[in-house]
């Protein structure tokens, strides 16, 4: 590896980006108006939302966004790109404005979760980044609040650091699942860097350090106040716990006894039995802790089996939301500056029609009823249209338009909100991680328990409104004329 | 967030590494010797092997572990250490040795990758982040390596980074994946930390922005030698290919008209008519480019189907390891300094029985024939033992023992190299990438092609010496007895 100094994050981006830069810049277009949206075409897990995260860690990113003399040096080295492009580039700043959710925030499939309104060069430039970034923290988020989803008021720790994608997704990650519902992460820099909980007390490895349960045990009682010990290193119910009872009785008032954690083994079983050992000994108050490669469906079946477990660990597979370890969030060009110097909408159409956009720029609306405060579903719009200056709204599905309903006595409430005005940064109050958390909760309690379920959750309405609907059905009328005109040429 | 500029990777760990460092400390066990061993329980992706990655990240880690002001600070804030023990984190160093397979190797599991010698507490401290970087890099090897196989000679870049698990992973994950067999990849940041080859063109966006097809290609190559464009923005074949054509035609020798790419559609179908399209127009020499969401299985049954595809982008699939996200290795103690100051097996077992470890500090032989080079399998022995001193060996599997073999004429090479010794870093000339790529590429042409099937490879023995194997039976008798001990006093 190549130390340097200056590494910058200006490079990690996709060659692509740079290589249209070049062209835009070469061709007069650099400076052009374009606006990029952020959405995600399908929820993760099967889940009825997601939790959005990341915006933090891109404030960060855009904040310090400028190439280094070695990132420059690089670029001269490996690429033809003449030294006024470099010069260009060595002077670039991030100068465009930023609308986002804020992070927390429950958000949907074909909604915009983020929008960038910048010249053509500089939105092209970030994509990569913000995409790495907002992709991997909201499916982390996401799987959090699945877990939390099952678990009501249990505890929940994130244990997953050592099988964590590298270093950033541990410390990142974890932040996330914070925000989506957990209590705790093991991960002490984590804890340092984002003012997290932290918990854990120790590992089989302490235990054959000792050679017995009941010297570790003791040892660890003697050195730390809070005790969790764990019981399943040599035989969990004839070694473990009778150990954990009588160090627990020895040491008395002199630690808080906590309770056991079991790693491996049956655990509906060994913790029925366990409780049981421990209230007959007069631990009705320890608890359980159980680890072991748990996830939501895991851990809801383990209740449903009478297991009796307080608390929960969950690490590889909340980490690297192991049934589905990516989001495919994407980064798309919805509206671009034409030659009277107005935005005006564009859009990409595919044979594969979800990756087909909807054009223009836009605000979502969270439609809310003024009866109960629930959410009616979203409300997609152009950023110049405002429901809030309408007595009813008519909300139709995108496709199945016969789904449809008139909402009256609503709220409207903006979803995307001003981050940086003109390469300023607006949003100068960052909510800590515990207010993050706060608020992902109260978004989420505007939805019907049906929108939260784990297996087949109805689906919440994300709607367009009808200006948006038209807009996006005539260009793609307008595009196909266009195709079929070229078409028609090479026929003649 | 909180910014520290002395913001350390000592706190990258677990608390309970720290909290059983502070049991140690305080009961006279931090300077304990011990030996823990990294390993897998399962090969990931049912692969028949694994390609191991990581060493570079772990040793700069190694090399800088120290706790930082900022760092005593927090801990001091958080939890209840004395002065003393946090006097002792601030001069923490590690002075461990440490043995390691070389990056590139190919590797087994239930074999040690990296051996860790040294104190209880320096030992305990390090494990997290060693196995966060070594679960992570060895995977993206492993299943670059399993795209290379499918692929032959085809160019693979890696365009994952979008999708990555945070920034990271798409830096040290494109690594890996150039290690395990990949050509190239579209990060910039990870071309010039890495020197690795970068590449890509442009996106849908580009051509949205010039509002045609013919327009964005030609502004491209107006200002671009090398070109591959991207047709599916609005219609592949009646408009993106079409114009490609047009555009290279016009542009003749000014560009060197590489080829196309695909992202969308039925890429079978698109690469046939595409192919047609390029020969007929004179282009036999354009290739092919193709990507969306493909891995070793989509690219295997493209090739089936005749699909015309010369070079293949893999993003999420690879990036994200996406069928396997993570690889179970843990580190496990093996030995411990006994009363007398010498070191003796220790071992877990375990209820789940893939959890028991297996006692001792070990080395790993691989085992080649003379007469043809190949592999005969992995013998893992005490690291005392030396079968280059033996005429033959005895080669039985762990479990099934009637599965054996006598094994003369044989080469026995070590796998586990000196990486530190008491503190000191005796690697001293990393290899580059590219040796990296070369030495993996000549470890895996030791194996059978049985080994390397895709789907249900033979498996390849990772086998103990009558010694290790001996010794890890009376281990586990012990343990039991020990065990039973506790149970017939506690019933007396």
């Amino acid at each position: 590896m190549n130390n340097y100094a200056d590494d910058s994050l200006a490079l990690h981006t996709d060659l692509y980006e740079i290589n249209m830069m070049k062209t835009y810049w070469e061709t007069g277009k650099a400076e052009q108006r374009a606006v990029f949206e952020v959405y995600f075409r399908k929820h993760p897990f099967n889940n009825g939302y997601a939790i959005f995260t990341g915006l933090e860690r891109v404030i960060n990113y855009l904040e310090n966004l400028a190439f280094s003399e070695t990132d420059i040096a690089y670029l001269r080295e490996v690429t033809d790109y003449p030294e006024e492009f470099l010069d260009y580039l060595k002077n670039f700043k991030f100068k465009g404005s930023v609308r986002s959710m804020l992070e927390g925030e429950v958000c949907f499939a074909n909604e915009p979760l983020m929008q960038i309104e910048g010249t053509l060069a500089e939105c092209q430039l970030i994509e990569t980044a913000i995409l790495n970034i907002i992709n991997f923290q909201t499916l982390i988020a996401t799987k959090a609040s699945r877990v939390r989803n099952v678990c009501g008021d249990d505890k929940l720790s994130e244990f997953g650091s050592r099988r964590a994608q590298e270093l950033d997704a541990s410390l990142w990650g974890t932040r996330a699942a914070y925000i989506g519902g957990f209590d705790s992460t093991s991960n002490v820099r984590a804890g340092k860097l984002f003012d997290l909980p932290i918990s854990g007390t120790h590992a089989h490895a302490m235990v054959q350090a000792f050679r017995s349960d009941y010297d570790a045990f003791k040892s660890y009682a003697k050195t730390h106040k809070d005790c969790v010990f764990l019981v399943d290193t040599y035989d969990t119910l004839r070694s473990g716990v009778p150990n954990a009872i009588r160090v627990a009785r020895e040491m008395g008032d002199q630690i808080n006894f906590v309770g056991v954690r079991i790693d491996s083994g049956d655990i509906t079983y060994l913790s029925k039995q366990i409780r049981q050992m421990l209230d007959e000994a007069g631990f009705e108050d320890a608890i359980i802790v159980a680890s072991n490669d748990l996830d939501e469906k895991t851990i809801l079946n383990l209740k449903m089996q009478g297991a009796k477990i307080d608390s929960w660990g969950v690490g590889t597979q909340l980490i690297t939301a192991y049934d589905q370890p990516a989001l495919g969030a994407v980064y798309k060009l919805c509206a671009i500056e034409d030659d009277n110097g107005e935005l005006v909408p564009t859009m990409k159409i595919s044979s594969s029609p979800e990756k087909t956009t909807t054009p223009g720029k836009k605000q979502v609306w969270r439609i809310m009823r003024n009866s109960d405060g629930k959410s009616e579903g979203d409300y997609v719009t152009f950023d110049t249209e405002d429901p809030r200056e309408e007595d009813s709204i008519f909300m139709f599905h995108p496709t199945y338009h016969y789904i449809n309903k008139t909402v009256k006595n609503f709220t409207a409430r903006p979803v995307l909100h001003t981050i940086f005005q003109d390469g300023v940064l607006e949003y100068d109050v960052h909510p800590d991680v515990h207010t993050i958390k706060q608020y992902s909760a109260d978004s989420l309690d505007l939805l019907w328990n049906e929108y939260k379920r784990m297996l087949n959750p109805e689906p919440y309405p994300v709607d367009l409104s009808q200006d948006l609907y038209d807009s996006k059905v005539a260009s793609i009328q307008a595009i196909k004329k266009r195709v079929n005109a070229i078409k028609d040429n090479e026929e003649e």
